[in-house]
């Protein structure tokens, strides 16, 4: 299970304020403890970036690949940011994301054919809902594979994140229970090996400061790589989260067991 | 989930004196901190007990129902030891338990239909081997099954126990991770909700004192409840597995999730 870092998020502070001075420095040192923390990827959370939105794409991008050779993860909604972030890639690079939403598919699919990069898909539904059941789920999962399909982009390019809810919602328990069989079934759904993804600090978007917070988050982040969860966005900064991620890479991959404390 | 304590072993030197002094005061206190601590069974381990296996499985049981009114769970391979402690059980009892060897299925099976119980399977050969893949636990669960039903025994009585081996052994990883997938296809093998339990302790038989033994344990539990694990025999006093049991079980029952800490 690879770690994609979210720590990068325009909506920190310090992000806007290096982004508004073009302060390179102080993205390159928050990537810098990403990788030292034992992230495989470093997402690019940048929003919509409005104004001179190709610009300041490039800025991010420039500065996180000064600092490391990980794969960047290009995080907007935004198609001409992304299509900025990709042109000036050199790490690999990752589009987050489409979905089916007419404009989405028109603006941001063909990207990942262009630019030959691997794009995640959202299971929401065309209008952008999050779909209630698993099944919803998996018709959409099918849908967005026949899209990638139709645009001629290689179905290894996709990496589905079936979107995860936060646990407070009403039928939030019910419906991230569900997402483990979602991520356990779109293999055999969809024929191949499709990769997946969920972004972790959703499952506890409107908590309070809780002491069960970790506990909550590990041991779901355990039963999501139990169903084959192939990488997941997270704040690379819990180290708690991080050593249950290196314990469960270790009980998943193949190979010897050992209890030795490995580095 | 139900947490079944394993505290109660005649292998601890603290044990062994009780019983060779008739001193059920250890028991009884160790049997409450056992409840305090959150157990819903406690599972009475006696080994053979040899010579006067019936009064010593008497004294065992007595002690144990002057504390507490949980259910115990009779953990005994002495057949004549298992029917002194059915004989006196007022709590619930279930009996661990039985496997495909002929003489416990002669000898120790009959028991839970004549006393009314739920019994535990092992999902081991005739020759009381652990099997080696998914595919023959199955087989041999549904074997198991056919002797529940031969034996004229009720099948909601049988909980089967599929064999978690140390994570250390040649194959443990793969067998263990193949463990989930036994849990999880059971019902359908078998046709019915058929109820599961493990001991948890193997998985790290031969550890070490480890910094990462409560982080394996923790990830590897919460995957084996998101398989659908009904039960687990564990240290009860542990606490950070007794805190991740807790947080599993919010995760998973029905119901509006809070990140309230309850009590």
């Amino acid at each position: 299970m690879l770690l994609i870092a979210d720590n990068l998020q325009i909506t920190k502070e310090s992000v806007q304020k290096a982004l508004a001075q073009r302060d390179a420095k102080t993205i390159r040192n928050l990537v810098g403890r990403c990788e030292e923390s034992g992230a495989d990827a470093i997402d690019i959370n940048t929003g919509p970036l409005g104004k001179n939105a190709e610009d300041k794409m490039k800025f991010f991008v420039d500065a996180v690949q000064e600092v490391t050779e990980l794969p960047i993860v290009i995080d907007t909604a935004n198609p001409v940011a992304i299509e900025a972030g990709l042109k000036c890639a050199k790490n690999r690079a990752i589009i987050n994301g489409f979905s089916l939403e007419p404009k989405k598919i028109e603006k941001i699919l063909p990207l990942a054919k262009t630019f030959d990069t691997d794009i995640m898909g959202y299971l929401l539904t065309k209008e952008g809902q999050v779909p209630k059941t698993a099944t919803q789920r998996l018709t959409i999962a099918s849908e967005i594979h026949s899209k990638i399909i139709e645009e001629d982009i290689s179905e290894e390019r996709l990496i589905i994140d079936p979107v995860l809810v936060p646990l407070i919602w009403d039928d939030g328990k019910n419906q991230d229970f569900e997402l483990l069989g979602v991520i356990r079934l779109l293999p055999d759904v969809l024929g191949f090996e499709v990769k997946t993804v969920v972004g972790l600090s959703n499952l506890s978007a409107g908590a309070p400061a809780s002491l069960k917070k970790n506990i909550i988050e590990n041991s779901y982040l355990s039963m999501l790589a139990a169903s084959g969860l192939s990488m997941v966005l997270l704040n690379i900064f819990n180290t708690e989260t991080v050593k249950t991620a290196k314990a469960i890479e270790e009980l998943l991959n193949p190979g010897i067991f050992s209890w030795e404390v490995s580095q």
